[in-house]
């Protein structure tokens, strides 16, 4: 029987969830299958269900056009089977733009045409700990923080004793691969609750490499891992900010092939009714480039690289033309660890490289001696001296056209960034008989100062000499 | 007729020279042929000797054995044949200590043993602008600079006026490529004295790819090419402290392949009586590293690389069993080419990163709104802040042993260099009963902090949290 549906009225892009009791004896996780097609005059949509435990079985589904949506139930079950209904898919609130996609080979736009540009940060565990405080206080960090996407796994490190897990139990001895976790589920659904309240993006990691034998979930079979997925999936992509990363530096997993990872992509290709968008994120040394998987794989939507040399930016958009998003570019902060323990200014440094050459970089912090310590392992508090800057090169990306790299192709926009490069001036070649504006940033110290008159033609932009310096020249509106 | 012989006592690695009456009519240069043999017990060396214009012939040679050396000469000319004579090779004064070899695959060292680690810096035309006050300049400079070696150019730029040219004529218009300038080599080879006094090697750039076409000479025949090494060599070849470089960034001149440049270096190895130390000088935009020259091939004694990564180091020792001498890494200064524009403090971090990864690096500034600009053009003052850093350098690598790097292998000592890694702590497995003294080492501040205690085994050293930081580990002496 219907025990609720959430709301006869449900926004674009919002989600609609139907409430159903069922059978609860045996295993309803794996023995109960429910579906549901969801139509909107001809186009149906065919989505899964899920036990949501105490025979509670729930069905999500993300509305994308306005108007009258009907459904039906499909069951192996009589009381979950045949049960219809229709709700109205209403104009979306003034936050909600709809999932992100790619616009435009190398950008993102969310579904609305709102631009969406990625500035990340990364807190893989920071669900996990059961420590509400610390959670909240992520949050708080986040809201006063530059971010609009976080990177956060499912699944828990070899050396992690969480209260919860995806699975059913806590040790690697009761654990039950076959039986999932609702309140686990119920907890983190809370909590992207509250990032798409903060207009923040779920990048969602589903394996990664640091189970290292002691709880087997980077070793299960196809079978399990399909399972796994397709539950996930069941729960999660109805919310409109989630992303898939299907693994965490997956060739540090060595019982996976590149042809595993290419049929588990293929698979959250398949079942994800939303076309959430999906990638796979690169762990060999960072000075081995090759290691990269091949993004132009099809079922890949963008560049989820790791790697240190933001200026190897522009050869990635050349072999690839999807947007570069370098996820991990080593992290602020004092960790021994050969990832962990670059600069502010060098973190700065490598943001404005990355982006002045047309792609996006996420953050990362890993203080070992502060009062929260490792943000990207559990969240907390902030302390590196990037943050600021981060938000700095955020506004200033956000003034500028979508696609800064096509603006400066086409003569209206440059955003020239010169690094380590401590030049005295500096000669361009602007369109003749085209007036622009010329602006001196200072990144580190966030000045902006802007050039006295107009240029055009064959110019010789004086600079001060010192590093960390970038122009930004604007045609004026006429 | 024998117009003088330098000395009846030369020392070893000093310059005997002999000096000779001839023709002067025609083109002598071309014309004449003069050859010597000097033998010492068994041993026979070829040299050719040169004329010096206004009839004069003159026969330079290097002897490298204690004891006599007895010499014959030889000529299609009947007043320079057949002339005899010896000369007692003494011990050597005590800042001779002979040229510079390889030494143990990566290191050199001079041939009496003595150790040499090049801090190069690069000067290409200070001797050739006729300034003799701007030269006194740079030589001043240099005496109080940490350089032992510098790179210097035979040929002029197509954008130069020089007053004088290794070839007769001082325009293109007028220069006779078969006769040579006679007063351009005396003052050059006054330059190379004064280098001699100051310990300095002179790493001669025989051709480059900046004559676009003025000069002419980066596109002479394969004959001309041979006339004129032939001429230098016979020349320059007896100064003990020459090194020879066959061209700076040959890949940028279109007028000659991979083989002609294996060609010509061939030639020098089989001309050169005393096989001086031997190498080429890439140019391809410093991210295509595939663009080195093939530094294996045996001709070649190091490898004169062009690049601005030194953690590419490394690798580079693994490709090549030869020193890594990385002769240009960008210069300190304000240029607006892409060379010539990075901070002294970038300056001082490449050389640590690569000195402590077993290469070593060359110096170069180019500050264009000095008193006296672009060092690497012409010399005169030096205004960056890596000079006392490069000094302080060199100090700790003299310090150390000899090869650092099988030091380390071998237990014994370690130069970690962390750059922009701010560690607070970082851990290292040294030999077990083996004690270890530990400084911690400021590169940028110069500050040398000795750690309390010794240490052995598994340890953990606590670090300032800071970047550009290194750590010394030196064995106990017991």
């Amino acid at each position: 029987m219907i025990v609720e549906s959430n709301e006869h009225e449900v926004e674009r892009w919002g989600r609609f969830e139907l409430v159903l009791e069922g059978p609860s004896e045996g295993n309803p996780f794996r023995d109960t299958q429910l579906t549901a097609h969801f139509q909107y005059k001809n186009k149906v949509i065919k989505v899964d269900g899920f036990y949501d435990g105490e025979g509670i079985y729930r069905l999500r589904f993300m509305p994308d056009q306005l108007g009258i949506w009907r459904y039906a139930t499909h069951s192996n079950h009589q009381e979950l089977n045949g049960h219809t209904g229709e709700f109205h898919c209403v104009e979306p609130s003034s936050d909600n733009h709809g999932p992100v996609r790619v616009k435009d080979d190398y950008g993102f736009a969310y579904e609305d045409g709102k631009s969406y540009i990625p500035f990340g940060t990364t807190c893989y565990h920071w669900t996990h700990n059961g420590d509400e405080s610390l959670e909240e206080l992520t949050l708080q960090t986040l809201k006063q923080a530059p971010f609009n996407k976080i990177r956060m796994c499912m699944l828990p490190t070899h050396d992690m004793n969480p209260p919860a897990l995806v699975f059913e139990g806590t040790c690697p001895e009761d654990v039950d691969k076959t039986r999932f976790n609702p309140s686990f589920f119920r907890h983190l659904e809370g909590r992207l609750e509250d990032l798409l309240h903060l207009g923040i993006e779920a990048d969602i990691v589903l394996f990664h490499p640091y189970d290292k034998g002691y709880w087997g979930f980077d070793s299960m079979d196809a079978e399990m891992d399909c399972y796994y997925l397709r539950y996930v999936i069941a729960r999660l992509s109805a919310y409109r900010h989630v992303w898939w990363s299907l693994s965490n530096e997956f060739d540090f997993n060595k019982n996976k092939t590149v042809d595993d990872w290419d049929r588990l992509i293929q698979f959250v290709q398949r079942i994800d009714p939303y076309q959430h968008l999906r990638s796979i994120h690169n762990g060999t040394k960072m000075y081995k480039s090759s290691s990269l998987y091949d993004f132009t794989k099809p079922w890949i939507t963008h560049q989820s690289i790791q790697h240190w040399d933001a200026e190897l930016t522009t050869s990635w958009r050349e072999a690839c033309h999807k947007p570069v998003v370098i996820d991990e570019i080593s992290y602020e902060g004092n960790s021994s660890r050969r990832w962990g323990n670059i600069s502010g200014q060098e973190m700065t440094h490598r943001f404005w490289e990355a982006m002045s050459r047309g792609g996006t970089v996420g953050h990362g912090e890993s203080f070992i001696d502060k009062e929260t310590r490792a943000w990207i392992s559990t969240g907390g508090k902030l302390y590196g001296e990037c943050i600021e800057r981060i938000a700095f090169l955020r506004e200033i990306i956000e003034e500028g056209p979508e696609d800064w790299i096509r603006a400066a192709q086409e003569g209206s926009y440059w955003l020239h960034y010169f690094g380590g490069h401590q030049h005295a001036y500096k000669s361009f070649d602007l369109p003749q008989d085209t007036l622009y504006r010329v602006e001196l940033i200072d990144t580190w110290n966030m000045i902006i100062t802007p050039l006295e008159n107009t240029w055009g033609g064959s110019i010789k932009i004086p600079l001060p000499g010192k590093p960390y310096m970038a122009l930004r020249i604007l045609k004026v509106r006429t």
